[in-house]
């Protein structure tokens, strides 16, 4: 089976997440020709809402009265726990116990139940226990209601840029590019959709070139900075999306990340997190290789850490730049 | 004469900007029952090209062909800058020699001829050259269509969230709190517009509190931080209006200036300047002096420099979080 969500499903979607998710403008940025969509700005921190919000609301009432589980240690499981709050709706969350004391304490404070797992479990766990409890999985990207949800970022972009010609969105589990894939397709016919990947986990650039699903290691993709774009590969339920909709996917290396992440905070003055900066880095330093025209980027979150950040923006007078626009004293 | 802004006329200023200013939405924050209008996102980083815009697409065609004159080495200069720009008109800043040099070159990066002058002539010398040329001047508050322009920010305000109780906003030369509390008068009976100012600069607040417009020294207002907050007073246009229609004016310290600038970026993910996160300070620090309801922070501006966002940053360990929102790595 391969399913694509609907225009009607993803428009759907947009009536639902209000309310709960930010309508994020498009920014002008100071790189002629290049706007960004900043997801960043989202509560709790990434578009990741926008698909949680769609897929809980669409639970039925009995459904919702059971509750619902995630699983992750990163911007979903916060953005389920976010909604989950918001709507009066029991959350259990599992994260791996490697993850950042941090982490588990924020998605603890949202007022999910946490349970901390080894991480050979985080996945076989939650569907036990989704079995066992009658409890909804809500998962970050296998999902088409949550492909719907994330597909919202099209429809703003569509009616805020009508001829927009270029959407560069991150690639990971694929739940985003698929979405906004599947929205232009329908709404932005002439735009063309790119996604951005690491150099270093680029799994998915390498299933689209050869026309089968590719999955990497753990080992090699925990190499990026990205650590949201580490996803081993392309959901199932993303790929055909991006088969059918994605015009290419770009790859970008560890210090154009880097480069994008701090040009994005000192020059445009937006928080980035590295796997929300690969979209500008593909902008900044593959310009070539993309059509012309106006292009978005999709900034798709900004949850960077503070100690990372610090050392990133000491470095800014090093940095030439292209435009004033981050002038600061 | 003591002339007060109109609400068709900052109505006016909504139409003129589109296109200019960003529509900027009220993002939701990391503390219970504020919400942040985050001005920093506009092109060059400040709510400042919503007052150039308005006075600039107001001049008549002849005034535009002979060219405009700005004076100022912050966020005024480069707004006007970079709507003359995208208007082909020709701008003339001043700068006082004092400024810092990569504020001089944003400046003309932008397109502008920028004039170095040294500090006793920075308001002389382009009233001068203003009477000489027929250029005309755009001053930073002392405008009624400047002001207008400012007040878009009520507008906008109204219009995503009527229910709204208290307005904070910075206050320096008084041209913001002056549009916005005039918009918020006509549009918003029932909120309470409140200013903000630094300790270490807080002249209006001991104007509003005595009734009698009150100027501080440069020697005096220069310990802030906040530095888009170091003006000697409110200009004489914005006075009536802080008469008029503002509710109060509250001060807050270098530290809580400083601590607010610090979870903005670490906990809401916004990345403000320090005159920008003075009604976030008020919010975190001054909250029991403030009216019941729900609030709304002005975030004026994001021209942060790097060095200090570096060290600021680099102590958000340190720092006791109320809420879990900005959970980074």
């Amino acid at each position: 089976m391969s399913a694509l969500v609907s225009l009607e499903s993803i428009q759907d979607a947009a009536e639902r997440i209000r309310g709960y998710a930010l309508r994020t403008p498009l920014m002008v940025s100071p790189w002629e020709g290049l706007s960004l969509k900043p997801e960043s700005l989202q509560p709790v921190g990434s578009f990741k809402i926008r698909g949680a919000t769609t897929a809980i609301t669409r639970l039925a009432p009995e459904a919702r009265q059971r509750g619902i589980v995630a699983m992750s240690s990163g911007n979903h499981a916060q953005a389920v726990a976010y909604v989950a709050r918001s709507l009066g709706i029991a959350a259990h969350i599992f994260i791996p116990d490697n993850a950042p004391a941090r982490k588990i304490e924020a998605t603890r404070a949202l007022g999910a139940v946490v349970e901390v797992v080894p991480p050979e479990e985080q996945y076989s766990r939650p569907e036990e226990f989704a079995r066992e409890t009658g409890k909804t999985l809500i998962p970050p990207f296998e999902n088409l209601d949550v492909i719907s949800g994330q597909g919202t970022i099209g429809v703003e972009i569509a009616a805020d840029d009508p001829g927009i010609s270029t959407i560069l969105v991150p690639v990971a589990g694929g739940g985003l590019i698929a979405g906004i894939a599947a929205a232009a397709a329908a709404l932005l016919p002439n735009a063309r959709v790119i996604g951005v990947e690491p150099e270093l986990a680029a799994d998915a650039a390498e299933s689209l070139h050869t026309g089968a699903l590719r999955a990497w290691a753990a080992q090699e993709t925990a190499r990026t900075i990205a650590d949201g774009l580490r996803t081993a590969s392309l959901g199932e339920m993303a790929w055909p999306h991006v088969k059918a909709y994605v015009h290419d996917i770009l790859t970008v290396t560890e210090d154009e990340i880097e480069d994008a992440t701090r040009r994005l905070a000192v020059e445009a003055r937006l928080l980035a997190e590295p796997s929300g900066a690969v979209t500008t880095a593909a902008y900044l330093h593959r310009r070539r290789e993309l059509p012309a025209g106006r292009a978005v980027a999709v900034v798709s979150g900004g949850n960077i850490d503070p100690a990372f950040l610090s050392g990133l923006v000491a470095d800014a007078e090093k940095v030439p730049r292209n435009t004033p626009a981050g002038a600061c004293p």
